[in-house]
């Protein structure tokens, strides 16, 4: 027993405690392969290195949101093994492009802590960063999640709120070295929509759906090395289901989204999220997207559309809560995030 | 709802149409090993870089079935999207290997239309080419399929019908460059069965079987990028049921005929195909060809054989039409094709 | 039917006689990346060029079990095909990492032959090497199948035991040249326990379960290109069960094993291992560890242990066997193995 690893307990954080999250991770060909199996993936700057060098970067890169994964799963047998809930997400900025060959590793500061009025649980909040074998950043997030005490007599630490963004502000989107959409082709990346064509409130229907399988969601759960019982350990819950990875409904509801957003090339920011409700195997899963806000950037010709993006599985598109603003029982995702488009 | 792609009916083909079909794909060794855990594919040639290069190529290359499926999935969100029915394929071509690094992408030309009966739908002929990132065509196919049309009202092109050869004659077949069986290992192919041992008319039950599992089928038929939704979204049917990607069924009926046809090393030619009937979760795979023809080639030592290959879900092998010509229900797939063997 | 393999019955083994099996296989990031979508592996070793280079080897190798499954994957057509029962290992050792790029292929020498006293089978001994592209053995270990005879009448063959290690002396085992554990970074690696840490009698709950899929086993057992019916055809058995591939069970057991034996980096010796009871599709399985033996090894700064890994699905840890020595019904897995882990 000694030898296992119990998690840490919220008495356990301290403010400003740095953890170097364990197993580094080197990708290939071989995570891009999975990924393009596990999800309807379709983006043409991560499906062909001849595209990817058409618009500036020196092949495809590893999709960003399986670099998220990646530097999320590390984080998980040191901050959420005794999480009761993942709460939000905050300020998530995508860096650096990460590429076959890298090796990637995490680490996450303290950054705010709450203890729960009931005592037995409280609130920690860290920022995570991601980073490659060179010493880069290619990742940042803040996430926060409540965790359970070990000693309900522990005393309660000073309460520590962090001052996080509402919504990341354009000019603070990272646009990546060298990209240059003059000479995108929209034939080969199958949509004709421009940064021009979207509207601020327009909405769309993806009406694709996929009905997700065990196998699916563990393999890809798996990949990243997050090591969270409740996704592979039948015996967990009362009703003997899995809970699925939320990361797996992220990847899905992007991945959906092609249809209507094929353009929408790269994520860059990560406003904040919420997983609504759980994901078990056998649900059908479909998306809708909402432009909540459209930017210019520094570079010419790359623009910026900030998108919701919510997942279901059932229930009309477009609606998310009911009257008294509770996400409706049928809604998986809510994410709020920036994402690279040709103007 | 305008942003999303509602594919092309039957009244918006032309003949000499060029379709250029979206989303090009870099492929890897990930997409290699995928394809051994999706399909109990054991050919030496497609297996090990040494054997490869044992018979003249610079190393194994991508399955020919995964370069087909991989060029086919483009397709459907351009030609079958609202498709009733895939009818049959013709005159397909293998005419370059494709090797880890390849950019694959897609185009297909209108060669034939014929408006039904009925006025509701018609049959659409289309040659498609894959091509590679130096513009050399990889493959080639025919293919017809049959599509709605949106507008009833719409008038009926005038009616072409492409003429298509039956059969591809053994001159038509293009032998890789460098090929050549002289060094060949039989011990490490697995068999010792030459050219010469097969004789027209003979017929082989390979013995082995498969029992299909949703999980599979949706990692392969998504790898390869194609988006028809009956394959993922298990509310598309009345019987909520998932069909499964006819490729999927060819690539697992082929991976099945090594037992018997382990020196039939390289697809070169499809004749045709017919997908007999649907293939569902749940259903055991098996698999008998009967040798239609043989032929010699270019090159010397090196042989082809003109191949039948059935995949059935029960029923007893070598058994294929009722007595009204009709495919018994158990069939699954009758496929005509011819493979390079050592002479 | 000629044309198919029907296997080896057990008058169709010589003393001496070497076979060498089919179909080569290089392995490249796409394996690695499978295995770790199969297995909840984090060895840091094999999934971290970076840490790999920090202990002395070029990168990160295939894991020793993949290596192990493909040796053993292209053994099966030859050796147990027809047989009824996998009775041992022993004296298994890795000789050389394997890396990506590498082309393995096996054979077989047969060391021992008993003939049951019911006429109607036989115990067939053979010692099995994987070899690389260069000719390096990577990989060896004996192995004892019981098999059907075809012709009951055939004679009986002079019985031959070979003698076998019930356990490999420290010297036997082989360290990957270069390894070096001096700049062993352990909160990387994931644990901070050393050789020293462990004492001789130590038990580990290793505390996490996976319930085990279909698609998952199959996925796995296809890609080391094992041919064994039970595992892929639901019609084999009278219960519609498929028989899960015991490596499965290995790989999964060595996976589950981290969380306790992080540091347990590679394995160098296979004792022996007895898969005690079948494993199906929606068994959870958890594993135990017990430290048989600590040793020192040539390299100062490597130390190795033995230890016995148990997985079971259901029961308590720690229990193995009954009041009679049998195993308990709950238990798949006990194996006993040497690996190597920083002084």
């Amino acid at each position: 027993m000694a030898k296992t690893n119990p998690g840490r307990f919220f008495e356990d954080y301290r403010i400003g405690q740095v953890i170097d999250h364990a197993v580094p991770r080197t990708v290939s060909g071989g995570e891009r392969a999975l990924y393009h199996a596990l999800y309807p993936a379709r983006h043409a700057l991560y499906s062909s290195d001849e595209f990817a060098r058409s618009v500036g970067l020196p092949s495809a890169p590893l999709d960003d949101l399986a670099a998220f994964h990646l530097v999320f799963g590390k984080t998980v047998p040191d901050v959420s093994l005794n999480a009761v809930a993942n709460l939000g997400y905050a300020e998530g900025r995508w860096l650096k492009p990460v590429y076959a060959g890298d090796t990637l590793r995490s680490s996450s500061e303290v950054i705010g802590l709450k203890q729960n009025s009931n005592g037995k649980s409280g609130v920690v909040y860290v920022r995570t960063r991601g980073t490659n074998q060179r010493g880069e950043t290619v990742l940042e997030y803040c996430r926060w999640v409540m965790v359970r005490k070990r000693d309900l007599d522990a005393p309660a630490p000073e309460t520590v709120l962090p001052d996080l963004k509402k919504v990341l502000a354009p000019e603070d989107l990272v646009i990546p070295e060298g990209l240059d959409f003059s000479n995108y082709d929209f034939t080969l990346a199958g949509e004709t929509h421009r940064w021009g064509d979207y509207a601020v409130g327009e909405q769309i229907d993806h009406v694709d759906g996929v009905t997700v399988e065990e196998a699916e969601h563990m393999l890809a759960t798996r990949l990243w090395q997050n090591t969270a019982k409740v996704h592979f350990d039948a015996t967990q819950r009362e009703d003997g289901k899995r809970l699925i990875y939320g990361g797996h409904v992220i990847s899905l509801a992007r991945a959906l989204s092609f249809n209507g957003l094929a353009n929408a090339q790269m994520i860059v920011g990560l406003n904040g999220g919420a997983h609504a409700n759980p994901c078990f195997a056998g649900d059908t899963v479909r998306v809708w997207s909402e432009v909540l806000d459209r930017a210019e950037t520094a570079v010419p010709g790359v623009g910026a559309l900030r998108l919701r993006l919510v997942a279901t599985k059932g229930g009309a598109p477009f609606v998310l809560r009911d009257a008294e603003g509770k996400y409706l029982p049928d809604v998986l995702l809510d994410l709020d995030y920036w994402a690279l488009i040709p103007r």
